[in-house]
């Protein structure tokens, strides 16, 4: 049982590195208005979603034959949800592509906001290379600094709102709901890095774990 | 094992109801800026979680002790899959009722928009009562119903970006941001709702299936 096991970990592993190259390409994509980026982004998640039914099968295959207790039982159970986490983080790097590829060749986002969104991409590339290591050792300490890069993109989240709302915006409504639209992509990817974490905690631990 | 199959089945069937009121609860409280039941709906999906909990509890088991096949293999590794989609739809109902909280006591959208809205609840509502069915009778014919639903999720969101990026919007960036965020929130709810029936044709069937 212990190969399915680490190969079920291998998986998530490989997952995680795929969802940091998506995001970090999503964000160069978004700075750079850069097409073939954004379709790079698109089209590489074909692989994600591959290796997510591929944990899906291998957890059912370790729970049908190997009859897994406590940590296994709850690695096996837990391995679905965290490839779910890891795919729908993939979608949201898709959806920042997506937006790019929807206003080429004018840029996504306005020069003002440049410095924004970079240091989002940045909080986001390195949340999921911190969750990545979280699967991969289990060392739980690693999630602390998870909710660090977290409150940093529910911080540059608000700041923008903030930004948007302002008198001295001057981008007009469109730009605004694009840039809101984008920034809560970000956020969002952030929320399911800690989940995904989590459930790692759940899995060595056996306690649910609310505190990050 | 037919049993345990059925209680996986009646638990889902029961979420599909739990997400069908939250997503009419939210859809009155945004028409009608009543916070008690905005309140409501983001306390009631504690129960739509734990039940989502349940589920994958109940398909581990099966998987576990059951070695099933064919068909039961697929529904028991389908039913964890169908639980985190009613979940996702249960949280997209509960950023329309924290949307409504936000705004409490002053309305969340334009009046000239309420009638975009409340067609948008109405076949939110719809999707996932023909979801549950699709859930409880496995008669996949249902799933065309719901493709129509979903058109009509994707219309009325486009019609609303072209509302807001109008010359004629002279409700200013903020109301265009929440009324497009909101409007997401129920596109993206029929999108799940679509995920959820072409899992089920995909346990009946065995084949995977795109055309809906």
């Amino acid at each position: 049982m212990q190969d399915k096991l680490e190969a079920i970990n291998a998986n998530l592993v490989h997952m995680s590195e795929l969802v940091g190259t998506a995001i970090a390409t999503a964000t160069t994509a978004l700075l750079t208005d850069d097409l073939s980026m954004a379709e790079q982004v698109i089209t590489g998640d074909d692989e994600i979603n591959r290796l997510n039914a591929e944990v899906e099968e291998l957890c059912f295959r370790v729970a049908a034959l190997e009859a897994p207790m406590a940590t296994d039982l709850r690695m096996t159970m837990g391995g679905i949800r965290m490839a779910t986490s890891l795919e729908r983080m993939g979608d949201l790097a898709v959806h920042i592509a997506k937006q790019v590829r929807l206003r080429y060749p004018n840029p996504s986002i306005p020069v003002d906001l440049q410095s924004t969104f970079r240091e989002m991409g940045d909080a986001a590339s390195k949340i999921v290379a911190e969750a990545g290591r979280v699967i991969e050792t289990r060392d739980t300490t690693l999630a602390d600094k998870m909710k660090q890069y977290d409150d940093t993109l529910d911080r540059l989240h608000r700041d923008l709102f903030t930004a948007v709302l302002s008198d001295s915006w001057d981008h007009g409504v469109e730009a605004a709901i694009d840039v809101t639209l984008l920034s809560r992509f970000y956020e969002r990817f952030g929320d399911h890095a800690v989940s995904l974490a989590r459930r790692v905690i759940y899995i060595v631990t056996g306690e649910p774990y609310a505190n990050i």
